[in-house]
């Protein structure tokens, strides 16, 4: 019913997450009424991203250099190193503008029964560079589910015998949110790790 | 904070109508994960969707061909003429499959207190085509706003004198809406416009 070139764009809409038939259709319909200049713009951005960013070989977050601006930067605390399981977060934790320390992130959290095991998540390399480092902490910063708590203490297991502290971020309760609405397992862990009054 | 290409991608999904900040952000990181093949298959889509569709130059829908095919279709009923005000909304009444006429896209409504006039609208165009064809009813498919209640009135007088029926599509309560979340206007013109039960 619609143009095929139409039809093209609608289903191109529809392989971003979260974007279903309908609003696929609304983007799409938008697009054709954008100006050339916008959509030329748009367009650019895609294969831009597509054909500059890498990975960096160190931390595997995103660069369009060699390293990325993070790993480059002599500057930062050399003592961190914060563990991460998506690069995105990298940009939360730097939006913070608290932690001044280094990056890694794993291909994916250890989960046995969806077939990934700790040796598919490039453990190897960050081993390697924790032991080729001078780092003092470890930060294990993944989200606190069954399966980053198993990565989580597989990493800690890894890096026993090296003089180095391994820690988690925090698990609780979010500040602002009503205890009655919080599950009992969050609520379990915020009782556990209660902290003194200081 | 984001490499540069990265940025301009979050720019780009950010014209994009309902797509905010963390939204751009949350699609800029998928397309970079996103295939090759599929990124590639996106900008194209784009890019045909910009050089290929036109206007149909005799009722304003979209086109990849010098008339539409609804213009082009000499089956269709030669009698019925449904203006609208968007071209979306021409795919929504061809999905209800019961509409076998033809349709008119006009440029917009008339509303004087945000500059748009009945000259505005492209109304001399509607005209034309319908003093030069043969249609017998105009069927008005606009919004049910004050600027849709004027644009039907103006278009009803200047169609005065020519031997054709214009109607408007119905307004009252959506089927299956709850009658006490109605709002005053709809209910009123749902008890006007009452139909005898047959």
């Amino acid at each position: 019913m619609y143009p095929n070139s139409l039809k093209n764009l609608i289903e191109s809409f529809k392989l971003l997450p979260g974007i279903g038939e309908k609003t696929a259709e609304r983007l799409a319909f938008f697009m054709l009424d954008l100006d050339e200049e916008k959509a030329d713009f748009f367009v650019d951005s895609i294969k831009e991203v597509k054909s500059k960013i890498k990975k960096c070989p160190i931390c595997s977050n995103i660069t369009e250099d060699e390293i990325c601006s993070i790993c480059a930067n002599e500057n930062r605390n050399k003592d961190l190193l914060c563990v991460l399981e998506d690069k995105k977060n990298i940009f939360l934790f730097e939006k913070l503008g608290s932690y001044n320390g280094y990056y890694h992130v794993i291909d994916n959290l250890i989960a046995p029964l969806d077939g990934i095991n700790p040796e598919d998540i490039g453990l190897e390399k960050l081993l390697k560079r924790i032991k080729d480092g001078n780092f003092k902490e470890v930060i294990i910063a993944v989200k606190p589910s069954i399966e980053g708590e198993t990565t989580s203490l597989y990493i800690k297991k890894i890096l026993e015998g090296l003089d180095i502290k391994v820690t988690r971020i925090a698990s609780g309760i979010p500040i602002g949110a009503d205890i009655e609405y919080i599950d009992s397992i969050t609520l379990e862990r915020a009782l556990t790790d209660r902290k003194e009054i200081e």
